[in-house]
């Protein structure tokens, strides 16, 4: 049996790792920035040695489909996204890219000839690193991002996504057209490290996901009154990061409370005029909850509203965005089958398992059959210049989901 | 009896106030900043018209001195600082800066020529809003800023204040030259908006301060670790952003436990990486507290370093700096009382005061005799777009130290 590459593996991603913005620490790739455009025209090349039709949408999406049997079929896609957060890992995004690029090869190599066409996908926007929206992308490609959403969003810059994406040519007007209609999908097959640390504490090769946490970022303003920080008595202030202070030191107790692993964070913070003698009038935090339960998920949703409203008052005012909810999701239990029996077939070590982690794959479940494979994480570490997996680690979960797609694709060698 | 000139007040204020990196959102001029370089032009221009001799020193304070009877004694120096907070008002530094220009001329328009020479000062950075040390340049006159420091300290992008400095012709290698001795001051007058709302409340045209807060600031470094927000559980985090937060929301109820006016502010928090689905690894926050007691001050310090030492532990680092300690300051008795003594003669409502925010008349104290002229503030407002003191209130304020500088000058008509 032909493996994969881990050569060509390694090479792919040592390369993409080149593409930050802070070099030395970590990969810091935001969609649309410089490092954004470089990745882009690697994965186009990429996808163009491998014999693939390349084509970006609108918001600039890359997909690269192959020839087939049948044209006219709908598509197995596979791939992950290559946008990363700030100071990040190289592998959260692009081990799944690599896994497309390196299968259309194999592909290639073997000249096989799918019945099902294979498409290669290399997703932009799933962080919300820059505009504090998970999952924009595939959002969009499942029909769940208008126009308007994209003029709205902003960076920490204050220039919309929108204007972020006409910067490099695309056309956040013409997001419709990015839409994918289910029946040109036969399934999407996703591959991402764990993040997490079980596949590594438990010695196992790869994690075959059959639930996806649900999950909720919010975005709170809370605006008070700027005043000198010297001569407002503590009794007359209106100090719009006190507030934000007392939600941020709670939301992590409301997770603990609810159990199942539930999770509750605050990872990006402005704060206005942000200078050291004056009193903070205007605050915007990020708050993202995650559960396995949607109960659970729900009651620290409405614990931390509580929260933020009691801070509000005289002088306080609160509002709390919600621009995503994505209750939990169960993958496809016939693909989940496939990829299990072929694990076993190549002799790897695998389990079932929950995602604590938002994917693509989730979005992707609301149009067509969904699969998901993990890979381990050193240390469970992600988003972190540490991150990693090796490389001939990252090789068995290709191998698994290359089987799959060849069953899934209907693919005959073309030299028969 | 002449008085100062309300339109000269009025246009010079309305000039600086142009020299703002935002405009319609208030006054943002940092001092080494394209605005600032706009003003120091503005100002060195009105001290030639004035007839003054103008000098900058190695960082960047602007003199304008006068002729004299005698040239070799003393100088009575008079003015106030030119940057400002980010989004704050038009009148916080330059309404002394403007009395300054004020009084030279109507020393020129009066052909007075005094005995000691009449020194106006412009003095940079003041507020601390770009490095987090606030009264930098009045403490560098006073010997307490080596180069070492203007090196270290940097600003939000990074660059030290010694670059700053450079890139706009400064040199902050050598600021022992900026060093004032004793032997070359005969007082330090200044005049400042009160920022508070004591003066309107009572409906009094000035306050003539006899004591100065102590003033400490600390730089709070808490650093943590970097994870992914979905699939690191709560009991596994080192989230940096919480423990600071558990600091923020306390420091206002110590500062309400010591009483006695005492205030504590967090005005400035710089978070990395700042994205939303990342564990916050490192946090950075300016905490400023301020006391008319000395041990309140200290009350209030040490329990903040408890608190912020209360958060380390595994996996959680904390670093506190303290880059600024001022004790509480007693300004000159013998200035205080011909400041009294000529509001009385001019007929204006005064009273004495303590000043509830730092000043470089404080820095000065500890080099020279020193006073301090307070103005109504409107609604007791600073550091704020909204910031407001009439022209006529200016003015009489300037009145009362121009008739105190004629006596400290011991100047005599030119015509005589």
């Amino acid at each position: 049996m032909t493996h994969a590459n881990t050569g060509r593996i390694q090479q792919h991603l040592e390369k993409m790792a080149e593409f930050t913005a802070t070099p030395g620490e970590g990969t810091t790739r935001m969609s649309y920035s410089p490092q954004g455009q470089q990745a882009r025209e690697y994965i186009k090349a990429q996808m163009h040695a491998a014999g693939l039709t390349v084509r970006e949408d609108a918001i600039g999406n890359i997909f690269g489909k192959s020839a087939a049997q049948d044209p006219t079929l709908p598509s197995v896609m596979i791939g992950s996204h290559f946008d990363s957060v700030p100071n990040g890992g190289a592998f959260d995004g692009p081990a799944g890219v690599v896994m497309g690029l390196e299968i259309a090869t194999l592909f290639q190599e073997q000249r096989l000839l799918p019945r099902y066409p294979l498409e290669v996908v290399a997703l932009v926007e799933e962080e919300g690193a820059s505009f504090g929206r998970g999952l924009l992308a595939s959002s969009a490609i499942a029909g769940k991002v208008d126009a308007q959403e994209l003029h709205r969003l902003q960076d920490s810059r204050g220039q919309s996504a929108a204007q972020c994406m006409a910067q490099v040519g695309f056309d956040a007007d013409n997001v419709a057209s990015v839409v994918r209609a289910p029946q040109t999908l036969k399934a999407f097959i996703e591959l991402h490290i764990e993040q997490g640390p079980v596949l590594e504490q438990e010695a196992l090769d790869v994690g075959l996901v059959d639930v996806i946490v649900g999950i909720s970022q919010l975005v709170v303003t809370i605006t008070g009154k700027a005043g000198h920080a010297g001569t407002t008595p503590m009794d007359r202030r209106h100090d719009a990061l006190v507030a934000a202070s007392r939600v941020i030191a709670s939301v992590g107790d409301f997770a603990r409370q609810a159990g199942e692993e539930t999770v509750a964070t605050v990872g990006k913070i402005q704060v206005l005029p942000n200078g050291a003698n004056v009193i903070p009038s205007k605050v915007i935090f990020t708050v993202d909850i995650r559960s396995k339960q949607l109960d659970k998920l729900q009651q620290v949703l409405e614990q931390t509203r509580a929260c933020i409203q009691q801070q509000a008052g005289a002088g306080i005012e609160c509002r709390i965005e919600q621009p995503l909810l994505v209750e939990p999701t169960r993958l496809d239990a016939g693909i989940h089958g496939l990829l299990k029996k072929h694990s076993e077939a190549l002799g790897l070590g695998h389990r079932t398992m929950v995602s604590g982690a938002g994917h693509d794959a989730m979005i992707f479940a609301g149009i067509t059959n969904v699969g998901l494979v993990f890979v381990p994480s050193k240390d469970g570490l992600s988003h972190h210049p540490d991150e990693w997996t090796d490389y001939a680690q990252i090789q068995k979960g290709i191998d698994v989901i290359f089987q799959t797609v060849k069953e899934l694709t209907e693919a005959t060698s073309h030299d028969q």
